[in-house]
């Protein structure tokens, strides 16, 4: 276990919004004080796959997936904010998800884990929350799935959180983002080591996976972004592929990603994890995504969005800024000129770090 | 055999770009009459999957491909047209390709058959076009890969056609689709029943192949076509498809158009249509686009485009037609404010139509 990672084991049962699961542990990192006031804590929620660790710390040194944004002197500043990260509700890095040991059998949940909504992953958060004592937060933030999770968190518990930064998210998804994920979903389902889901702790749909990662980066990036940096640059390590190689650079860059991935991620999580970013739609919760966000009570929000994003497209942030417009005092909407799409708030920082820092 | 279909063979080796080809078959359709003077034929290149068959007539008269396009008093009107559409080189519809038997083996080529490019589609439609004592075309059509074949064509053989129609194509691939057609092959070749192309004929990666098709169709439609259609529509046909089941309609689509397409299409021809289009690039012709095109003798091009294309962006139609520009006297461009992306020359034939028509 990493030095800095927490556990909070559930005790009794944790209502889904499909199911229920007993005794989930959460993992989740800080960073910073809770100052005297109790209201400086800012909860973050993550993506599909990173872990807790979204800054270093002396308790762990190691980058975190946003050190650019979180820590001392940073955007999210941890000399004067308390800032949580949560591993997402169904994930593998420390949180309860299919990989885990289901204490009423002893065995892997694997497909037995109730469907994982986004909802749920939220209430996980609120539970971590809760667990350190803070009534208050002063802002929610999440990008990607985390800025469902966000907007899901303050529309479930809106007593708890006076900010919401909201960053290439989304009310709901698409069909084209829908598409997209099953496609995802369906390479490793159809990997013959997924075995249904009962693949050996470790091992697995090593194919699936990297067929998976690999349409999910090219869902992440942009194809103006791989023009500029690829154009028809033809691959110079070629990779022993048999007779249909690894001809461009494009592909090369492709099959480094999915070897990064392959190993790191438990294929059963993934697929969860994907699925409740597609039953997300914040009008669940009243009919049309104006009702859905209704029950909102935050003081101000920041939506960000990217114009180059087309899994989340800026469509979706003016949206989503549209509704809370009705009930948040102050919204702040930007749209950002970064060519890396999807992924910018991950690398793009030049751009994302006032955007967010304009918030705190 | 179809009762329209036609075969041409021909004798000794036809060059390719990267290999030569023993005795190739070519098979094609033609429609309506040569005229006296012999200048009103006109050439019709596919896109990756059909074949020569874009139109009913009296031999067969199963519906087309581009029925309502191609027939009489069609926009391209074989009362006034001799319509002459090959199946690709490569191809599975009576051209030669990877799954046609190698004379000097008597086996099948599978993954022996020579590097396919654009060009060599190209040089075996021009072929055809000598057998049939053509020395003038009227204009030379394609859409998708067939835009790149005619481009090709006019390009290595300018004394040719007079004219150029050039549909949702380009003078070159971006990274962008070569990621997304680099990733379908690679769905075709994990698949355990490719066996590295010696599957027996008639079976192979079936698995594979629907993937791949899935992806294909998410990058020949667009986004706001499936957000129109579908929004979040629940399937209400669940695929017996266990835990992870068809939950979208967008799903079920897929699945419908996975199923159709599968036995129908042969796994490593696919493989080598795909990747020519990947290594199309006019600039081979001469180290820059516009120098590709610079042997290019038209009097006329017609370049159109759709704003909702991402595999064949819009920018690329442009960057053609500024291209022609500079050697063809008249250059009309279009673009089309179509919903149904890269497909829609398929699909809105009430813009397309009058497009195509504008030229003939």
């Amino acid at each position: 276990m990493a030095g800095a990672r927490r556990l909070l084991k559930l005790s009794g049962w944790l209502p889904m919004k499909r199911g229920r699961l007993r005794e989930p542990t959460l993992a989740f990192e800080t960073w910073g004080q809770q100052n005297r006031d109790r209201d400086n804590a800012v909860l973050i929620f993550t993506g599909l796959s990173p872990s807790a660790h979204v800054a270093s710390s002396p308790e762990d040194p190691s980058t975190g997936w946003w050190e650019d944004m979180v820590g001392p002197d940073k955007p999210i500043d941890t000399n004067r904010y308390f800032v949580i990260c949560v591993n997402s509700l169904g994930s593998c890095f420390g949180s309860t998800g299919p990989a885990s040991i289901d204490p009423d059998t002893g065995k892997p949940y694997r497909l037995t884990f109730p469907v994982l909504c986004v909802e749920d992953i939220a209430r996980a958060g609120a539970e971590v929350v809760r667990s350190l004592g803070i009534e208050t937060l002063y802002a929610t933030v999440g990008a990607s799935m985390g800025g469902m999770t966000a907007l899901a968190f303050c529309t479930m518990f809106p007593n708890i959180s006076r900010g919401l930064v909201a960053i290439s998210s989304a009310a709901r998804s698409t069909p084209f983002a829908i598409a997209m994920r099953s496609l995802q979903r369906e390479m490793i389902r159809k990997d013959p080591h997924w075995c249904e889901g009962n693949y050996p702790p470790g091992e697995g749909p090593i194919t699936g996976m990297r067929l998976a990662r690999k349409l999910g980066m090219i869902t992440y990036r942009s194809a103006p972004e791989w023009e500029r940096r690829f154009g028809r640059e033809r691959a110079t390590d070629e990779a022993p592929n048999g007779p249909f190689r690894i001809d461009f650079e494009v592909e090369a860059y492709l099959e480094a990603h999915a070897n990064k991935f392959v190993g790191a991620f438990d294929a059963n999580c993934y697929l969860y994890l994907s699925r409740a970013m597609d039953l997300f739609d914040i009008a669940d919760h009243g009919g049309s995504i104006a009702a859905g966000l209704d029950p909102v009570q935050l003081d101000r929000a920041l939506v960000i969005g990217v114009n180059t994003d087309f899994l989340f497209p800026l469509k979706q942030q003016i949206e989503l800024a549209d509704g809370l417009k009705h009930v948040v005092p102050e919204v702040d909407f930007r749209a950002l000129d970064s060519i890396q799409g999807h992924d910018s708030f991950l690398v793009d920082m030049d751009r994302f770090r006032p955007a967010v820092a304009s918030f705190f």
